[in-house]
């Protein structure tokens, strides 16, 4: 078993072909840039097709996105929009099932649910959540079980754990 | 579907239980604190049992880890040690299968392994990896497809991923 480095990693990687899930994402006022950086990373990583920046949700040009999001956002489709309900509804009419990551009162655990191949993830604001409002377009609510004493991950890690979950129930191999 | 607040969260989320997985955390020369505070948090959040911070890695008292870990160095058994290998030996010695996360020659997809009760994961240096010394202790090599351009994610996320997905292998309700 030996480390890989450089063009090794590349191709041991490239290996994985594309996932078959069409997933987008919908950030309803995530408001650090660390969080929508990571978005972009997670979203490069896993191939997914949109993301949407609603709301106050911060959005490139950002030194801080750049960064963590290793320049990302030049590469995922992205766009702004005001309101992160209207933005589900338009997925929803495109046959996308909207998942919101949230603990609302009739939410699922995430690994209980069969995914269709399209879903819109929404996650929302660091502290107040995904909003009624949003909350009131989506499908479903899912969360992530909490055994310990916090109550809830950061935004960008329950948002990798849900949609490498999903990649890998569409795409077992 | 309604959000929940304060105490309705913490009744719902506490239906949870306790996992079925006995896991515990190597962390190899993890140098930024933001990665060590993640993992701190996720590992409350997972049920962990104990995390190892090996060579170079940060560790509490910190600012940092104590920020964005929620405090949870406070609730999760942790110690600090020289040499990871020598960690993960003994993990080994104690019934637990050691699973680096990490791109190496043999290393295989995480979502296509059967995990034992009893596992330790093992996460590298953000620039360097796990090292050779280290995967040379272990019993094998896990990694997450990536479909991007970006070779990696972050150390935190990717931990986050892998742990969440042997939990809900083995506690799938």
């Amino acid at each position: 078993m030996k480390q890989l480095r450089g063009k090794s990693v590349k191709r041991f990687l490239k290996a994985a072909g594309a996932p078959a899930a069409e997933l987008v994402f919908v950030l309803q006022d995530v408001e650090d840039a660390v969080n929508v950086g990571a978005a972009f990373r997670i979203a490069d990583a896993c191939g997914i097709r949109e993301i949407v920046l609603a709301g106050i949700s911060a959005h490139p040009p950002h030194p801080t996105i750049a960064g963590v999001g290793r320049g990302t956002h030049r590469r995922v489709p992205w766009h702004t929009t005001k309101y992160a309900a209207s933005a589900v509804e338009k997925y929803r009419e495109a046959g996308y099932v909207a998942c919101a990551l949230e603990v609302a009162s009739d939410a699922v655990p995430y690994h209980t649910v069969a995914y269709p191949k399209k879903v819109c993830l929404i996650v929302g604001n660091e502290y107040r959540g995904v909003s009624q409002r949003t909350l009131d377009a989506c499908d479903l609510a899912i969360y992530l079980p909490m055994y310990g004493k916090v109550r809830s991950l950061n935004v960008h890690v329950a948002l990798a754990v849900a949609t490498y979950h999903i990649l890998h129930t569409q795409n077992p191999q």
